[in-house]
């Protein structure tokens, strides 16, 4: 059998509960209820994009604030939620009878507030009209806008915007009329960090998409690893986890370009971009490392594995990859609610460090090395970041922390306590990068610590990651991963043993 | 064997001699040479996109002109062609050091010179004084921009700007400092129809690239064919196709998304986007109609098959599918330099037409049935396109040229007499639309051509296309796209035949 998995139904109960749990916050965080309590939510689904000046249309995958609270994979939409009533109103863009011949049935309004379970269902042409309709409050009803900053790509969200008159569905002008903005008040500051902290939080729905995404990929990643064989393209082993994902598990959408690094290739940490294309043929004595996961239906997973692609590793392989494998190890066992992930980071550093020191790679005292931030020269990124319907879910900052400014911390996409109900990755990693080492080598607070004899084996290592999707539960937490992790346990499944492995 | 393919290697003579034939053409067409022969063509590659506000950066894929002249697959270039000297320079995004812990190694400007065989390689932060350093002429130097109108899209082209003092690659914000463009005359209207002519005859190089993309989407659907079964999700046929024109042939892109049509579905010209997600469960004694091209090196392919997902066509299906292979067969035997494309859209309509009168799908003459455009009820889209860089490759309509307005001819891409080099995809379509049957069968022109008993038998048809890339040879044509078409070839391949099959 080729998976013993098939795409979980997507209940979309999860989004009312998701529309549910913004209302219950905005009701408590809002002190001046009597003016913002009469209002409404209202975001701007995403449109289509074409390229460049071609009418080639890129696969539309929907803006993820707006996925979070309608779950709608059609562009073009806008909703709003009534703060006061709890009602939620989808509108659709009227579509031309055109569209039938060209892009399929054009569907009636209550075929997408039954699909979506939303209150009312319009078309974007009627949203003045509807939402000054719906409106009970006196004055000008209130708009509350998405706006604020994404803290890993420094872009802000776009509020919506209804005053366009025309705007492109599949290459269909759509007159859409959206006049009357000018009959709304607006507000940009109160809904961002509302809604970026609902989605912190998964609730069980959204830990069953995620946990499905991890299913598919930890499978998929399987299939990876007993099928590479030195001499293929790194690009070969993408394509197979695209594949397995895709027929077997639905998933259209990769959560992330995939990272298929061999070699020297895998010290690049996003490996696999358009200028770096996972286009190298790799050779025998090779590590690889695999950076690849589904998204399902908007949830992301985000897994690594790293192994030796002829299936056994060397000495010093599994110095490189114990070393990474017990600091993962030591992270998922300390973490639990309250825990800080900072210090999680410095716990992987420290780990790491320690099992450099014992392979002979560094002398001294680890403490000493911590002191001048030595794991950032072999750990550049952040331990982990926050999963969820983006691969780098929002909310790593919120409005009052700080980003640490340390070397390696710097690289932290949250320092916040872990709080139940978390999704955050465990991914830590060792790597020999020049462009680090060789300053570092040279720099005269930590020239010391290195083994210059042992680190020149390791010139054209490369590197490794190891990376789990894990859950904070009230008293610890769970790892949804479900990969071969022990050196063993690779080169068994590598040589074709079933996973789990059978019990002796 | 998987695959009797592998990915062939890519000259980039090919884009040396794209704009060889730009100056040539630019030279002869010409006529104020003392101003415009001292100048440069100037042009702007693509830049990477993020998706909405987050740091999800979609797979770079290169702007189609800017790829025909220098093809770079880096982000973030520009280039430039000395119209007097014919010497080209390439500017490189200058990176930051910690690109290469990130992303890759930084390489160095004479590796970008090398690879892509120009005569100059400086930094985008150099625009300026490199150009006026190269001009020799008096007074400014002219830079020749594209700026044009794609008659597919009816989208502009975006001009060459280096006016930006910031822009993204790959999150690393980059300054560029580009400014000086005060120091040049631009001029907007020469260069689009130029590049654009030239772009529409294909050279041996680049119709070598066409051919390998045509081969392995050819063996692709093959694959396909041999493994559907009925119970499968129409996107398990997508993902197999992807699977085998990636790992086999190297193809990242598709030339577009995969229209993975069963059932009725197959009469919707374009399913398979984002609000159509090839998601349907087919069964027993449907159509497949499966339109699917990789993309090589930036070259489209672009092919659609149609078959029974059971592997047997009954009376009406071959019926249907005959109608169409007719008059793919027709006008394949009709092209050749000269021969313009309206005419085999008429011919290819006329073949369906008579086929459908003789299955008594339709009753009357079929020169009248010609007079009222009852073609464009069963094929509402054009007969094919130009096919390069992009799938609907531009110069379709040059200036001058007009659009037909008669419904199906006002769908086609282009009304050119063909001309040696063309690559134009040959893809009659008979479809049963009820957005287009129910309005003609009540016309009064057009209810008598109807036999309403036979026609209610395909209610849920939908419909039957077949395509293929042809190149326009001296006398002739030639066929690029290597598939079954008979229905005894098609259901022998899906019986598990070699193709070719066998002679006996």
């Amino acid at each position: 059998m080729a998976s013993s998995l098939s795409p979980a139904p997507v209940p979309m109960e999860l989004h009312v509960l998701n529309r549910e749990k913004l209302l219950k916050s905005i009701r408590q965080h809002l002190t001046d209820t009597s003016r913002l309590l009469h209002g409404f939510v209202f975001l701007q689904g995403g449109d289509e994009q074409t390229r460049y000046c071609t009418d080639h249309i890129e696969l539309f995958r929907q803006e993820s604030y707006f996925a979070y609270l309608f779950g709608v994979i059609e562009p073009g939409f806008y909703g709003a939620i009534d703060i006061a009533t709890g009602k939620s109103i989808l509108f659709a863009p009227r579509l031309p009878a055109e569209y039938a011949v060209w892009l399929g049935e054009v569907k009636p309004l209550s075929y997408f507030q039954e699909k979506y379970k939303v209150s009312m269902a319009c078309y974007t042409d009627e949203i003045a009209g509807v939402l000054l309709d719906q409106y009970k409050g006196s004055g000008k009803p209130l708009l509350l806008l998405l706006h604020g900053l994404n803290t890993d790509s420094n872009n802000f969200s776009k509020p919506a915007e209804f005053e366009v008159l025309n705007f492109s569905l599949f290459l269909f002008s759509v007159t859409a009329l959206r006049h009357g903005m000018e009959k709304f008040e607006t507000e940009l500051s109160t809904l961002h960090p509302i809604l970026t902290e609902c989605r912190v939080l998964k609730s069980d729905l959204e830990l069953a998409l995620i946990q499905f995404a991890n299913d598919i990929s930890s499978e998929a990643h399987i299939e990876v690893m007993r099928k590479v064989r030195v001499g293929m393209k790194e690009y070969q082993l993408e394509s197979m986890f695209l594949h397995h994902t895709y027929m077997y598990g639905g998933c259209r959408h990769c959560s992330y370009t995939c990272i298929c690094a061999t070699g020297e290739n895998s010290a690049v940490l996003h490996y696999g971009h358009a200028a770096a294309p996972n286009d190298r043929t790799f050779k025998d004595g090779d590590m690889a490392l695999l950076d690849m996961g589904a998204e399902y239906n908007f949830y992301a997973s985000d897994i690594t594995c790293s192994f030796p692609v002829n299936g056994k590793f060397t000495s010093d392989q599994s110095l490189i990859y114990n070393a990474v494998l017990e600091a993962h190890n030591a992270v998922i066992k300390a973490m639990k609610p309250g825990v800080n992930w900072v210090d999680m980071h410095k716990l992987a550093e420290k780990v790491i460090l320690e099992s450099l020191k014992k392979g002979s790679v560094l002398v001294g005292n680890v403490d000493d090395m911590m002191v001048e931030r030595l794991g950032a020269v072999f750990m550049p990124h952040g331990l982990g970041h926050l999963l969820g319907i983006d691969t780098h879910d929002p909310g790593g900052y919120p409005k009052g922390t700080e980003r640490p400014k340390e070397p390696g911390l710097k690289s932290l996409r949250t320092s916040r306590d872990l709080q139940q109900g978390m999704v955050i990755t465990v991914e830590p990693g060792c790597y020999f990068i020049d462009a680090l080492l060789v300053p570092a080598m040279e720099n005269a607070h930590t020239s010391k610590f290195f083994n210059r004899e042992v680190i020149d084996r390791f010139k054209d290592f490369g590197g490794v990651r190891i990376e789990s999707d894990v859950i904070v539960t009230a008293n610890g937490c769970k790892n949804m991963t479900n990969v071969p992790r022990e050196t063993s346990e690779i080169e068994a499944v590598m040589g074709g043993a079933p996973w789990p492995l059978n019990k002796k």
